[in-house]
Order: structure tokens, then C-alpha cells, then sequence
């Protein structure tokens, strides 16, 4: 399969490229590195994307960022910042990239344990992780030939936790690889609008 | 208690304020009608309003648009309006209210079905009610002072079927006024990180 990584050089994107190349032809996008580069909170930019790349079989939005801080003094722009980023981003890539999308083929976002698990400071990442479990709940049912969408929706990973301990005290983390192969499931599966819980 | 409903003019908004009089004090806003207006989508707008209004014991918001329409030529203007506005709308007055609710104080929020159900050019719909089912979530276990946050999911209301009847075949209503106890529970109870399902 030619599949299109976006996200490819985050720690789960690498994860995740490493886990499909050893079976498939991966394109790595990223916000700067990669074989292509896109902005997706821009839908030309993404439209421009995928222009370029041509017929896909898969798509994997592993991309997305999310602001952490107290609710009681967090101003609109920073709630802006995960719809904008972590769920308009993810949303622009099905946009564009549903002219391109091979018959049969398929899409796999990415959610996040807060969606199930609130913690302090995290009301955004909640917010945003089950708007993206909505809109592929939304979108499984009216993607036409037979293109198929699902997330993974990972707990924290073993490589984050230097930045992110303090957020999730008594979380098991997984290791990317583990959390890649949910990706694997959605991509090489034959399900559709299912949300892949790793390490929940 | 002094409860301030924002929506108040709408078809659920009316059914809810006319419940809640009948035991309370209600303070009725509306973009354009009502005893107070306000751009739920500014947050300085808001935050003049509750400024203007004073301590509260209880905020209820039955507001919010949506986009309906095909997915395979939505663009992302389209989809920015339920995120806009049902979504950033009451997540806008739950920002700017929380510091003008009393202690043990409430907000009752607006989902729906679609959350659940996923139908023909709802995915805006499907978002952004499960985006605002997250925000309650997150909010729940990080407002102070006993303070506490729900959400009311109905089905398509009996008076809004003249409108909708197309998108909802097989979905058996509810009249406005049965939703409207959904939010009376809310209000006057003592759960808080709730969805009320009506006529799910």
C-alpha cells in the first residue's frame, strides 16, 4: 500500500513509519520534516498536499497540538489552540485528502486517553480527543466507496514521560511501538469508525 | 435559586425557562431577545454580561449552531460553525461564568443525539456534540468550589420536526417540554460530569 503519514516525525509518527515500511511504501509528512512538508491547519495548504502525492491508499494523522493549563484563568485563544491544531488539523487532512483516497482505502486519526480519562489541566485534550472520536463516528458512515476511518486513541507514551509525568501520575505508558501497532490494525484491518484504545 | 438561561428564545430554551419559573428566578438572554443579548461566540461579550448580572446560582445554555450538509464537498468555513458556535459559544460562558456562580452553583450544558447517532450530513452535529459531552467531562473534575457541570443530550424535539423530519427518519421525538426536566435535574440536583440522554 502507498500510505501518507502526517506527523511522521513526532514520536509516535516515527513509531508508526517504522512499524508500516516494513511492509508498505510510506510517504513522511511533517509540519517541517519529512518528503513533504504541510501546515494542516490550513486546508489550501492541505489541499495542495495531497495534489502533489497523488492516489493513496491509507492516511495517518499522527499530529496535533493541544494546550495544558488550569481552566480558571485559560482565555479563549488557548482553548483555540487544539481545535485549531490537534482537530481542524486532523479534519482538514479527511477534507482534502478524500478526493485522493483509493477505493477500499482508508483513514486512521488520532485520539488520546484524556478523552476517557480526564485530568487536571487537560479539559482541552478531553475536549478536542472526543470531537476527533466524533467526527470519525460522523464520517464512517457517509465516506463513499468504501473508504473506511477509525482512530487510536493512545494512553501516554514510555518516551513522553519526561515532559509529561507530572500530568499523569499512575497512568501505565505504553512504548510507541506498542501504540503503533493499533495504527497497523486500522490500516491493514477492515474496520471502520472504531476508536482503537491502547493502553487504556 | 437565580438561573440564567442562555438560548432562552429558542424552541428547548423557552421549554426550559418556562419549567424553571415555576420554582425559580430566571434571567433570560438571548443573541437578540430576552432580558439581556449577548455574542455567545466573544468571550468579552460574555464576560460584560455575567459583569452586568452579577452572582448566579445556576447557568443553563440551550444555544448553538450547526452545520448540515454533505461531507464530500464540506468546506472547513462549514465546519467551523458548529465549532464557533455551539461549541466555543458555550464553552465561552462556561469560561466567563465560573467566576460569578455561587458556591455549589451549576452550568447545564447542550449535547444531542448526534453525539450518539451519527446520521446522513451531521458530522458537524456529531463534533461538536461529542467535543461538548468532552468539555463536561474535563470541567467536572477541575471547577471549585462544588460547583458542577452536566450536559443534556435530547433527541430532535416534536416542534423542530417540520424542519428536520428529513434528517431524522426513524427517530421518535420528544416534545420540548419533556427535554426541559432533563435540564431541571441538572440544575437541581447534585451530579456533576453528566450527560442526560432524553429519548435516546
Amino acid at each position: 500500500m502507498k500510505i501518507v503519514v502526517i506527523g511522521a516525525s513526532g514520536t509516535l509518527g516515527r513509531a508508526v513509519c517504522t512499524e508500516l515500511k516494513t511492509r508498505h511504501q510510506v510517504i513522511e509528512v511533517g509540519a517541517s520534516h519529512g518528503d513533504y512538508h504541510v501546515d494542516a491547519t490550513n486546508l489550501p495548504n492541505v489541499e495542495r498536499l495531497f495534489h502533489e502525492i497523488g492516489r493513496v491508499d491509507a492516511v495517518v494523522t499522527t499530529m496535533g497540538k493541544l494546550h495544558f493549563g488550569p481552566f480558571h484563568d485559560m482565555t479563549a485563544d488557548q482553548f483555540w489552540i487544539g481545535l485549531r491544531d490537534k482537530l481542524m488539523g486532523q479534519i482538514n487532512v479527511v477534507l482534502a485528502a478524500q478526493h485522493h483516497v483509493n477505493d477500499g482505502g482508508s483513514f486512521t486519526l488520532t485520539s488520546g486517553i484524556l478523552a476517557d480519562e480526564p485530568i487536571r489541566h487537560g479539559i482541552n485534550a478531553t475536549t478536542v480527543n472526543l470531537a476527533v472520536e466524533g467526527f470519525v463516528r460522523g464520517a464512517a458512515i457517509e465516506l463513499p466507496r468504501g473508504i473506511r476511518i477509525n482512530a487510536v486513541s493512545p494512553t501516554v507514551l514510555e518516551e513522553s514521560m519526561d515532559a509529561y509525568a507530572a500530568y499523569f501520575r499512575g497512568f501505565e505508558p505504553v512504548r510507541a511501538h506498542r501504540a503503533a501497532l493499533a495504527y497497523c490494525r486500522s490500516v491493514e484491518g477492515a474496520q471502520t469508525g472504531r476508536v482503537y484504545r491502547v493502553g487504556a
